[in-house]
């Protein structure tokens, strides 16, 4: 039985900052928009390959691997678009869902596959990084979500058992791991639509980021 | 030192078997063509999401679920489409290279994240069925390739060692989990073109199998 969390953990890429803005560069680029898609998909399944194998490359590393095979573009016009990363935009409810949950006592961290620079980038940039208490990334423990290991490191590092804190998500995968790991799982449904049938289903879920802080909020102490 | 192998693996979807007959299914059913790729990423991105994570589905079921998730599919077109997956036609080199691996005495295997039924209506279509001693799967021990445990079951289903056994694959993540188990690793470079940077590099490399396999033959013992 899923209760009220003590921290709420954040994913970043797509949770927070959608990747829409980066299809203008691979269009600018000249390969076709649908190619984020199929890009971002590929970044995945080669770091879950590593994670799943035994084996860990940073994200800047793999996106720019997975965009080279899917594409003819060069070099330097890979390395032009995975710099967008650090430019992405917040979803306009970030803000009020981060304050929110501070208003709440409760502490907000994020966690990410991402790298901590890009992190704290994208977070000033949007005006919350303030409201973050840690910047948490798969590159302190070299393990990508969703190896157990991960949420368990974000349980630790806040000096919280697992099941005292809570995933916020977007990806059916994400929250699948923090499941496997104790977690309390929030599932934002406005990107997938449907959860995942494959994946452990979510504590609970709204269609935005208030929403499903809101319901994990009103989980019982 | 990559020495001679006593038995060659073979991985099936794609390394063998093609996918491109699906796109005329996707297409037919009203969806663009270029949802192939990106179906064929995501449902190895789940795959390996549940492998690292901890958590197993089969083949099938994975590969519904994702075409549900990315397309508008009913979920009649989805089975449709699925079913081709035991309808593809073989690359024209299978056969000569299966038969050149067995008159060098050495043991043909093929090891695949799909339905060892399918894989054997496959291998029978194909008319190789009788050229392969074994046909392994993750199903038999709920584990996806790349993870070292199904690798480490095809050596001990053939009764030797991991170092005797190689896999012969088109997928860099494949051959990257077979590395990390010990095995020796032939890659087929013509649907990747580039091995992927961030997996650990093949023993030996081929345009097509046959290539592949005599590299592997004429490894010293």
């Amino acid at each position: 039985m899923a209760r009220r969390p003590l921290v709420i953990a954040f994913d970043v890429i797509e949770t927070l900052f959608p990747l829409e803005p980066l299809r203008a560069r691979i269009l600018a680029a000249g390969a076709p928009g649908h190619v984020l898609e199929l890009w971002f998909t590929r970044l995945l399944r080669d770091a879950f390959a590593l994670t799943a194998a035994g084996g860990y490359r940073p994200f800047g590393e793999i996106a720019a691997g997975a965009l080279e095979s899917i594409t003819s573009l060069s070099e330097d016009a890979v390395r032009g678009i995975v710099a967008g990363f650090a430019e992405l935009d917040p979803h306009p409810d970030v803000a009020p869902a981060l304050r929110r949950v501070r208003e709440a006592g409760v502490s907000v961290i994020t966690l990410t596959n991402g790298s901590a620079h890009t992190t704290r980038t994208l977070l000033r940039r949007a005006g919350v990084l303030d409201d973050v208490q840690q910047v948490l990334t798969v590159d302190d423990i070299q393990r990508w979500k969703p190896a157990p290991e991960i949420y368990q490191y974000a349980a630790h590092a806040c000096q919280v058992e697992p099941g005292q804190v809570a995933l916020v998500a977007a990806h059916g995968w994400d929250l699948h791991g923090a499941h496997q790991a104790g977690l309390v799982t929030g599932w934002v449904s406005r990107l997938e639509g449907r959860f995942p049938p494959v994946f452990a289903p979510p504590d609970v879920t709204g269609d935005g980021l208030v929403e499903v802080v809101e319901a994990l909020l009103a989980l019982t102490e």
